[in-house]
């Protein structure tokens, strides 16, 4: 037993208590004939107080050596502060030591241990072990922790079983890269990690299983975007005899369960709102509806005047900013230049100022008249004060810009509110999009969602029109989970392939198995996965998923703390029959 | 809704009720005028009854239409059976089904869909998810997260902290063969799949996360033995500020809860050997202690005699078989057979009969009188009416050859009973195991085992004495769980990497990371880790592990199911810049 209580608990409860403690070294103050030490473990920090008059003299002189994150055994008596520090749970008290032992010493580390690091993302990532020492990012694994033991724990009271399925699986040519993994046993073969458990979870719902969940890591070989890991984590569910609403309310269940015993926050009944809907009103799928600014279309009241710009246009779409009339012209400016910028790709954009006195002030005044004006904000629902902003051109564009415009809008105006929670459903996901390039069909969600069954007909005259019985969760303009309903018999799976592109033996080649289960009494089943690293970010009201993530990777996919990846031995490669041809 | 209540729960409380049910057809009896069905899902059976004079004309005739494994939705009434069946718990009723809704078909299964099924292993892994409709596969998955769901909820409420290591790590030469990851982004490199996640949860430990656990898959890129698998689940744990004592007390506490949670077995502490005292009296460093027939060491009564085989011998031991004193002379003619088999490879047995008159008959009776026996007798245990086996050689081979032969009369014996529990610690491994081919010395544990520190010095001068901080649990026979406390120090684990063979340049760039972390304030840590396949099989008083995992590989590595692993696209080669050199 290297203590008797941790850094976090002593009070003045433990006065004239003989107690040891063990843990770090967060800072030392010397004052000549007193030094104290702030202790650290991860429970908290105690005052460790040394006073030449008091201790041993030998003790007194090698708390004098102690440097930050010495890690040191401190034996002593709880006493009571003289000046107390109402800021920390410990502050009521502090330790005279009468017994030091130091356990390891440490060197000068790169950055400061503090919640506030003088040390950037690179060098914290090199000495990730360091990092984790920091509050943010021990209190963020411990949040996970948290969070993955209420999800466990409902789901199992739900009747939920959780079921481990391998890792080493097949490569599919459908959907993202797989890693892959060659198999020294089956020369020339490869393993392939996981893009997600999907057809296991449906095997399992073929033999019987009923309620299935696990959280497991899956894997993407795709070029990273800014906080994308190769490897993330699921939380993957899938259940029999369920229809779309069964599942909506199951999950809906889960995540009000979450948001109460997690953040204390009682969340009503979710909005559903269709795919359609979704992309008209917000031009998103995944719509933050902490805050208004819906768009308003303004093709009927801003067409078929002089403007040509908004004549020759698809569409013509804007959205009111709250309280925002007073913008300076430079500052409009500003975000003209803003939305033109490569990554909007807008080529310009109207604005109209709503006067407090009911009157308007628009950049095409020589087009339209104060009428016009009224009319565009009504569509928008622009009070008096505020400032409509409007984007034209194709609509599919038009509406991803000024998507992005909102949400920029937004974080500005302080509306994207971390401690406000606004979740939804979006149903009603088209089955299929159009790879523009390839003037081929991709399934939207995976080639296992169930068409509506309404729609069906629609695949073999306009397949973009086919809607699925796909879902997403949304929360805070994030998508955290999704899912949809399967096929759950052979005939459907094999059109599917079908008018994916695949031919009949390279689909029973990737997923017979699948459509061969399918001939053995599958019941109707569906499912939903939330994306747990990010899931928790939100919960934890942050916007980056990397601090809860232990380890994570970095943009070019490297663990930069062990330097992985790394070449391997010829003996490595020789034993599974590969060679590297750089 | 598919149903309103499951197959395993309608009673006598629900008669008179109009109820939905949905599952697969166990099997239909057609007697003409009435038709039953039994209907299953995983909560249990409910009998379907459909009678030509009750039930509609055309539900009658599709009821009859209903082959095996046919999924169906049933609507009728609860009524009390006539013929009550007391051993199902729906027996009391049956429903009078009034709507029927075949939801899928099935074609005949490839074996039965029954406890004792007509299908033999490799049939029933290519079509696991029909096994898994089977209740001894589906039974083990549901108690697999039973057990683990204990183990979770256990530790976190202990201050566990489950963290998620990476998968994507590092390949190191030590130790078994890993699983590699060839790397897009970064050609010609690779990363390796964790054989443990060891060196994270040690860093998590610098980390100061204190006391961590994961319930994590593994990977072994190992030759298959009968019942290993290349993926396999840990109970990954690790706690810092502790002595061996503290995390054996932590884990005995676990294991203790499990065995009564999940078993409702108390068990009283666990006891503690040495590794030496074990393979001394087991010849074994796993013993099942659920019974005796510890070896008694015979040098002393046997050798000095006439008999040449004992006194050319390093080792005469024998053990008492407990009533075998009746054995035909055929029958330990067999025995003797079975030990000169080439897997145990002994040379012969001598024996020594414990007649019930308290004589002794053996078959050296040419060399040895019935005071010479009397003293075998007492030295290995043996009560009239006992067999004493004797094996004599080098001492090692000897011990294991006899403990296999102890491990084979016990079962035949009957004493390894699947429902008694009995665990205990092997405490003080060996550091360092000597590689006999190469000379060279091994971790026995792994590298990071932390020496005896009265034992360092004997590092230089005999390392096969050094004696390790390390332990395993045993429960039956089994290794559940082994770990050690770990080095915290550089100059220590430098040590140990040079008694490895080791470089200092190998070391530090295999291990420099953990190495370097270690200089920045590593508290005294230690951990352990169980076989989660392994220990839930024993708890389910089970052999084998494979029915304990959804959906295993076999012998020679492959998922016969997906038919895994596989050859990949050219296209995809190129992307990793590797090659095929079969």
């Amino acid at each position: 037993m290297y203590r008797t209580h941790t850094c976090g608990e002593l009070s003045l409860q433990h006065v004239n208590q003989t107690v040891t403690l063990a843990g770090w070294v967060q800072k030392s103050r010397d004052k000549g004939f007193m030094n104290w030490v702030d202790l650290r473990d991860r429970y908290g920090i105690t005052q460790l107080v040394f006073d030449e008059s008091r201790t041993d003299a030998q003790v007194f002189a090698l708390a004098k050596t102690l440097g930050r994150e010495f890690v040191i055994q401190a034996t002593g008596t709880v006493i009571e502060r003289e000046a107390k520090n109402p800021n920390m749970p410990t502050g009521d008290i502090e330790l005279l030591v009468t017994e030091l032992r130091i356990l390891n010493a440490s060197i000068t580390p790169p950055f400061t241990i503090e919640d506030e690091t003088d040390g950037g993302e690179d060098i914290r990532m090199k000495f990730r072990y360091l990092d984790i020492r920091r509050n943010p990012v021990k209190n963020s694994l411990l949040f996970r922790h948290k969070v993955t033991m209420e999800v466990r724990n409902y789901l199992s009271a739900k009747g939920f079983c959780e079921v481990e399925t391998p890792y080493l699986i097949k490569s599919t040519p459908e959907g993202a890269r797989d890693f892959v993994v060659p198999s020294r046993m089956n020369p020339g073969q490869f393993y392939a990690l996981p893009q997600s458990p999907q057809t296991f979870k449906q095997l399992l719902m073929v033999g019987g299983m009923d309620k299935y969940f696990q959280i497991v890591k899956c894997f993407r070989d795709e070029d990273l975007r800014a906080d994308r890991q190769p490897e993330f984590t699921q939380i993957d569910c899938e259940m029999a005899f369920v229809e779309q609403e069964d599942i909506l309310n199951v999950f809906e269940g889960l995540t009000r369960h979450l948001l109460k015993e997690i953040k204390g926050i009682d969340v009503a009944e979710f909005p559903r709102m269709t795919y359609d809907y979704a992309m008209k009103t917000y031009g998103n799928d995944k719509p933050d509806i902490r805050f208004g600014m819906k768009f308003g279309e303004l093709n009927a009241v801003a067409q078929h005047k002089e403007f040509g710009v908004f004549n020759s246009a698809e569409l013509v779409v804007g959205i009111a900013a709250p309280n925002c009339g007073e913008l300076s012209r430079k500052e409009i400016d500003a975000l003209i230049e803003w939305v033109k910028r490569p990554q909007i790709g807008a080529s310009g954009m109207v604005y109209v100022k709503c006067n407090a006195d009911g009157t308007f002030k628009s950049s095409v005044d020589k087009f339209y008249d104060q009428a016009d004006l009224q009319q565009w904000a009504v569509a928008t629902g622009a009070q008096a004060g505020d400032m409509i902003f409007i984007l034209s051109g194709k609509a599919d564009k038009t509406r991803s810009q000024l998507s992005a415009l909102r949400m920029e809008l937004a974080t500005r105006l302080g509306l994207r509110k971390p401690d406000e929670f606004a979740p939804l459903w979006v149903v009603d996901f088209p089955l299929l999009e159009l790879d523009e390039e390839t003037g081929r069909y991709h399934a939207m969600h995976h080639p296992f969602t169930s068409p509506k069954p309404e729609d069906i007909a629609l695949l073999a005259t306009e397949p973009g029109k086919v809607r699925a019985n796909a879902y997403d969760m949304v929360l805070n303009g994030n998508e955290i989970g999704g899912g949809s309903i399967r096929i759950h018999d052979k005939a459907t799976q094999a059109l599917m392939f079908k008018y994916l592109g695949f031919t009949e033996e390279e689909a029973y080649n990737q997923f017979g198995f699948l459509m061969d289960a399918f001939q053995y009494g599958a019941p109707p089943h569906g499912g939903l996965a939330f994306g747990l690293d990010r899931l928790v970010a939100i919960l934890g009201g942050q916007e980056t998923i990397r601090d809860f993530i232990a380890f994570p990777k970095n943009n070019a996919g490297r663990d930069v703390m062990i330097d992985a990846p790394a070449v391997i031995d010829e003996k490595q490669l020789k034993e599974l029959a590969i060679e590297v041809k750089v």
